[in-house]
């Protein structure tokens, strides 16, 4: 029912959130794969050559699943957003420009081998990526007409992203010290979002059923 | 009820805008992605070299927001386009075509560390970019069969463009003088894009809730 | 009525040719876009550096224009697809990959400054293009269910079709001795494909409306 | 009937596999048009140095085609997907991962003009997509609540899976003492690919009438 009513609102005015959907989904389609198109080739034909580049290979697999990881929770927020509005627009706008620097960075700490500023700045991209995120799911889920969800709700979600924020920064300051340590909490940071729904644990869901039916 | 209608009428008529928007966004998101893809990497992994490259972040920067702003506006006109017409879509490839020109550009000031002729054939793409859009513009608005915006808002439309264009046409001139200074008029201009509805001030909206509901 | 009731089978069978469309999209817009994007930088920043890139400027205009026309064209063939049958698909690849290789001719035709085979080669990849564009009508017009055109009209649209071709070769063919002059043999077939309705002539057309307003 | 339910309820609850469609279908294209926009041009402007190429076209070629097939496969497989779970997410972004390995490896066997080792590590991540794949089948078609294959038609699936994975691993294992015929099995492997509908020979297909229209 809500979700039939929230589409019949979103044709009368016109401004539905289809487009910025088809842009992201672009986007993070581009960033993704160009990624892993321009992976640096080995010198020479051999398994050894291969292994050499293990800081390219370490590196490659953490951006891609961080990437995935930044598309799929942006999946599950954006179904809640009823209407293109300017500013879910440009807290959007804003999100994909720091997932775009992550491309940069990836090349960046593969091709300095883990040295100490390019891991810290990696972990303040990933910072920002979160930062962006919160205030996309601000400006999604606190709006003034619809009740989605409730202030203490609000509360934890933003706790535990406080938290996660903390995670990141110290991530950056322990890389300037003992870079591979940096990068492994990064790693551990990423864990923690691997479960949307563990992120966003008490929210009444329009769509109760979809949620539990993966631990089924 | 307006946009019901016209949904029926383009149902009909077979030639619904959804594939031109398909693709528009599709060339928005490889331009705005690949030009921070293809950022230069510092030399040494190091704060200072990344420094540096300031001019490279700079333009950069610019141009994100640039084409940002760009994707918005389209986003805005093209909601008020009925159908595909073959005029529709060649103006649209012209300012598909312009707009992909930033990135070249972008690249060139940035290696020229702001040198006068980049700079002013910066701010002359910037300019074609906004002549593409304004025949975009009236393209979409002054169709002959639906009165969507009356003579007099369009005078105001108009008048408002030809100001714009003026200012992207001194910054243009004043660059091979002074390219900073060409180069901050271009910023300056930037600013006035970034309401989309300021733009089109008095037009009759088929959407009027849309519009407030951004200042409440 | 018509698309009303195509629509309507076609959600019935599931196998809507709406991924197709996306997916062409796709295609286009990275092709037209990474053709721009790949621009070769002038080497200093002056106007005469700028002008001395004219081949690359001129092959570059032409592959856009003629890539947008086939897009053009793509978009109003395969409004009369009902189905995306594994033909259609297997057809609308062989297109997609005639296409793909459009910049990669333009580059060397650029490079080499219109030098013979390079000119020749090209013409024969927009030959290709052709070709399969001619496989990918007979797919999507030729379904023995429906009647879309008569045979007289077929016939019509082949014999154009064949002239097209035949030019296509000519200026292959001419290129050898003459690149200039086969360059613009290519670039008058190109005029011809300027206008979709004008090529399938007296085609059914289930929505007659949207053809007559373009002259309007 | 059953398309139309499926539609319902995908709809109240709110998580269509459309998101998941377009990013797949984006990064397809990006895939599949990159590799060709990526081919070194020959070093002189005449047929013998575009022909002395030859191992950058065949395995070119071939990739092409493996990617195409792909696509239709995934294209054939996700319309019985009712619902975007985080599960089926998780699997398509792991077959798109081994997809996007392809043109780096394409890049690597045509460089080393078919080495042992790059033809062995083709064979491989060609092994790695058909692996995915199959999670993905699974994913979609063994889905709790609905029966849309028989335990004794997935038995044959499986079959037949087992068997098309044992040949990419001999393709392998042979690649690394004759890489031409180990290259050679994998081009015939590929060929069991082209027809989507002989690999899921007895399922019972929501939409009987498309799976026989090909045939006519």
């Amino acid at each position: 029912m809500l979700s039939e009513n929230k589409k019949m609102k979103t044709m009368m005015k016109g401004a539905s959130p289809e487009r910025v959907y088809a842009f992201s989904d672009g986007v993070f389609a581009i960033i993704i794969t160009i990624m892993v198109l321009e992976l640096k080739k080995p010198e020479s034909p051999t398994f050894h050559a291969l292994l050499q580049l293990w800081p390219t290979w370490i590196s490659y697999a953490t951006s891609y699943l961080f990437i995935a990881i930044v598309w799929v929770n942006h999946h599950y927020l954006l179904r809640y957003a009823a209407e293109a509005t300017p500013r879910l627009m440009w807290a959007n706008f804003g999100h994909l420009f720091s997932v775009s620097l992550i491309p940069f960075l990836t090349d960046w700490v593969a091709e300095s081998e883990l040295a100490p500023v390019p891991v810290a700045m990696y972990a303040f991209v990933l910072f920002l990526v979160n930062v962006t995120y919160l205030v996309l799911v601000w400006e999604t889920l606190c709006d003034r007409e619809r009740v989605v969800i409730s202030a203490k709700e609000m509360w934890l979600l933003n706790v535990r992203s406080f938290f996660t924020l903390s995670l990141f920064l110290g991530a950056m300051v322990l890389a300037f010290w003992f870079p591979l340590l940096g990068f492994a909490l990064v790693c551990c940071c990423l864990l923690l979002y691997l479960k949307p729904e563990a992120k966003m644990p008490g929210m009444k869901m329009p769509e109760p059923g979809m949620m539990k039916k993966t631990k089924m």
